[in-house]
This record gives structure tokens, C-alpha cells and sequence, in this order.
């Protein structure tokens, strides 16, 4: 079995940027064309299948948030499926943001209900401790576990001082990199990577030198206000080891032509920007 | 709307007890007779009903481990709907157990995602801070925020101590207080609980005193070690305020008689246990 962060380095290589599509589809916001009379669940699956068509050939990975689907229940979660085979067939890396954290037996199902999907690799929670984790990995999926989000309110809890000075991050970044120790690629990378918020790239080199071998998967792009300068901060010292996720800017990208057509250059507009990032 | 602290200190006064029932199916250790020739997720949907059947009359609430049935995919969250609605038909108070944890609009998802099942509560993960817990309040569900787990590895994330001297969970716990203040039954607890294991009730009485209007959801009773004296140094100053999970010992009882007979008396056996505790 391939080693999921050898097969990301090689799909941003191949793609020529570290591009995720972030597939957040909201009924509401859809193009009328999808809203006219179609059942709510049927339509953000068309739309999603859309969006995997116009990026497949521009960019390295999508990430799915299962929330928009799982907000359907049962026929949202087929949905789900579907589309992430979708994007499996289409030779994309797939991330399902799932943010699970959960321990033992308990994880494992999640694992296995990951895997059901086909995903590459998914988001996880720490808060519980590392054995929220293994599960995942020994089930063969990449994990990108949150150390610093881009929210408002991720300051409240990550960014308190321990005792020894580090900040609640840290210490998180710390344990992720402890543990992607014993699961590293031929490349030089873990499967174990982590999630560092855009926006908090004032922080990032701090991260950046604890998770030297983590893959960092950088939400806050674009509408949230982060910048390719930002981005630049949270690299590792080859220029690499990003995965920089865009979700309402490239999927509800405003402008001329048919909404497809949009989304593909919003897309491939963003993979310019980052390969020009000093 | 009725506020789900109050529903839950009645049901739980109903009954005499404030046993909740886990339910977490999975497919090798159910009865031999639900294993034959069944597929696995029409079998754990059909043990699920005959736990619910066997403890309406028993205890006050249930707690459906979401993973157990999401690894079945789509299959399996049709099978979790359907569980939950006979569970709330049968006046049970419905505890999903899924410790979601994102952030605004995707929160609102999930919320809508545990509305869609009709749970009356749901477990969640505060790493990413408030902004993740007040979308399930405001569309009408009681939340259990994770502040001490019952698992080893807990200890790694939670334990450490803060420059302020408090520790992890500690700082958990405060938040989770001062957040619960806004959400207040007319019984004088809050929809905002918090997950605190049995197993760690050492520190369960700080915990009390940082929060001493959540309920504790308190799971690691019985097949993880903890004891009902454990349990009543988690308690109110009334003796109240806390719901205390069983999963296995429960679910998978063994003894003389018909699988679903072991269920309802072992739930009934430590209904009892606990109504006895000083």
C-alpha cells in the first residue's frame, strides 16, 4: 500500500501547485441553474460533481466537508460517497473534513466509515490524545490533526501558555510530530500532518520548526484573509509541505461565463498566485 | 421549546436513576441469533431496537455511538435515524454521541445534521473554541463539551498545567461554565454540559466546582473502572447533575436468559447501584 504522504507530494508536483478545492457546497448558494426545483440533496450533489470536473486537471486534491452532506442525513452521506468517488477516479487526493476525535474501538469505526468513503486522508481532533490518531493510520489514511485553526475562537483554547512556555499549540504540534515520527514516507514526509491555520502564519514558523515532516493542510486562504505571503511563512525549508485549501472563493467564484467554467479558472488562478509565492 | 437540562433532570428523576444506556453495537459480539445470515448493518439496527425495547422503562436516557453506525456509511446512518426516532418514541432522552467539533456555518450543518436524527443532545470537541458549541444550542440541542476523558491518552492533552496554574481541562471547564450561563434551565442546570469520566473522578470534584451548574456525562463506569463512589464525587451539591453512561457491561450482559432480558436487568442492576450511592 502507497504511503499517503508520497502520493500527495507527487499529486502537488504533478499539478505544479499545492491547491485543495474545498468542497463546502451550501444549497443556498448554488447556481440557480442547480436550484431550480431540484430536491436540496440531489443538487448539492451535481454541484459537487461539477466542481470535481472543472478542477480535476488544475489542482493536486479536494477536501470534502462532510458536514454539508452529513446535514442530510443518510441520503446526504450517499451523496458523499459518490462524489468522493467521483474525485478518487478523477485521480485526485481526497480529504474528508470530518474533524472526528474519538478513541479505541470507537475510532477504528470511524476509520473504517473513512475508508467506506474511499477517502485518502481525513481531519482529526487530538483533544482526546494520540490514540484518537493511530487508528486512522493503521487503517492506511493520511491524517491532517487540528494544532491551530484560523477562527476567531481557536484563540481561546490553543493559544494559552503552558507552564513550560509553550502555547497549547505547541503542545499539540509536539504530539503530532511524535507520532508521525513512526509513520514517515520515502520522501522525506509523515502521514501524519497537521492543520495551521492561514491566518495564523504569524505563529506558523514556530509550528513550521516543531512538524518539520508534517504535510500543514492551510485553511483561512483567500475569503478568510489569509495571503500567499502568509502561506509562504508556513513551508518547509524545500519550498514544500503545504496543502493550501480554498473553498467559497474558487467554488462560488463570481464573474462571467457558466458557473463550471468559473470555479476551473478560480481555481487555476490560485495554483498561479501560490507558485508565485517567494 | 422545552430546555433540554429540564427534560433531562425529569426523565432522570422519572426513573430513579441516572443510568444512561450506550449504545454501541458492533457486529461480532451481538447475540448469535441476530449474527445468522444477517447483513451486519441490518443486525446492529435490529439489536439497537431490542436494547431500546428492553431499557425504555428502565433508565432515562440512551447514548448512540455515532461511529458504530456511520461505519456502514449511508446504510448506517439510515439505520441510526431510524434507532433514534424509536428511542425518542419511547421517551427516552437521546444522547448522539458524535463529539463534533467545527466551527460556524459548518457547526450549523452538523446541528442540522442532529436535528435531522431528532437527538436531544450531542457530544462535542472544543479544541476549535465557543464559536463550535453555540450553533447546536441555538437550534435546540443540549450540548456535552469533552473536558475529561476517561481514556489513557487523555491524560497527554488534558493533564498538562497552565501558566496559570490550572490545567487543560481545567481551562476547558471554565469555558464550558462560562458559556453555560447564557443557557439555563428553570431547574437551575444548563443545556451546556460536559463530558467528565468516571475514571478520573480524583479531579472530578475541581471539575465540579468550575462547573457546578453542567450536567456531567460521565462515561468509564463499569467495564473501564469506574465505581459509583467515583461517580458521587462528581455530583451536585443536591446530589444531581450527573448522567452516567454504560456501554458494554449493559449492552453486551452476559448471564442465564434471552439476550434482551440480560439487557433490562443489567440496566436495572446498576440503576440500582447507583440510587444507592452515598
Amino acid at each position: 500500500m502507497s504511503v499517503f504522504a508520497d502520493r500527495l507530494a507527487e499529486a502537488v508536483s504533478r499539478a505544479g501547485s499545492p491547491v485543495c478545492v474545498g468542497l463546502d457546497p451550501v444549497y443556498e448558494k448554488l447556481p440557480a441553474e442547480l436550484r431550480s426545483g431540484a430536491d436540496h440533496c440531489d443538487a448539492i450533489e451535481a454541484f459537487s460533481a461539477g466542481v470535481i470536473d472543472a478542477c480535476r486537471s488544475v489542482v493536486p486534491a479536494v477536501k470534502f466537508q462532510s458536514a454539508c452532506f452529513e446535514r442530510y442525513g443518510s441520503r446526504g452521506v450517499r451523496a458523499l460517497e459518490l462524489c468522493v468517488k467521483r474525485a478518487v477516479d478523477a485521480g485526485l487526493a481526497v480529504v474528508l473534513d470530518a474533524k472526528r476525535g474519538d478513541i479505541g474501538v470507537t475510532a477504528e469505526h470511524y476509520a473504517a466509515s473513512a475508508a467506506h468513503a474511499s477517502a485518502d486522508a481525513i481531519t482529526l481532533n487530538g483533544y482526546l490524545g494520540p490514540e484518537t490518531i493511530e487508528p486512522y493510520l493503521k487503517a492506511g489514511l493520511g491524517v491532517f490533526v487540528l494544532v491551530r485553526t484560523s477562527n476567531p475562537g481557536g484563540d481561546i483554547v490553543q493559544a494559552p501558555k503552558l507552564a513550560d512556555g509553550r502555547s497549547v499549540a505547541e503542545m499539540m504540534a509536539d504530539h503530532v510530530a511524535a507520532l508521525g515520527a513512526a509513520w514517515m514516507g520515502a520522501g522525506g514526509m509523515s502521514d501524519v500532518g497537521a492543520v495551521v491555520g492561514a491566518t495564523k502564519a504569524s505563529e506558523g514558523a514556530a509550528l513550521r520548526a516543531r512538524m518539520p515532516t508534517q504535510f500543514f493542510l492551510v485553511p483561512g486562504y483567500g475569503a478568510q484573509g489569509g495571503t500567499a505571503a502568509d502561506v509562504a511563512r508556513l513551508r518547509t525549508r524545500d519550498g514544500g509541505g503545504v496543502l493550501v485549501n480554498a473553498s467559497r472563493s474558487v467554488i462560488f467564484a463570481e464573474g462571467e461565463g457558466a458557473w463550471h467554467e468559473r470555479v476551473g479558472a478560480a481555481a487555476r488562478k490560485l495554483g498561479e498566485e501560490l507558485r508565485g509565492m517567494k
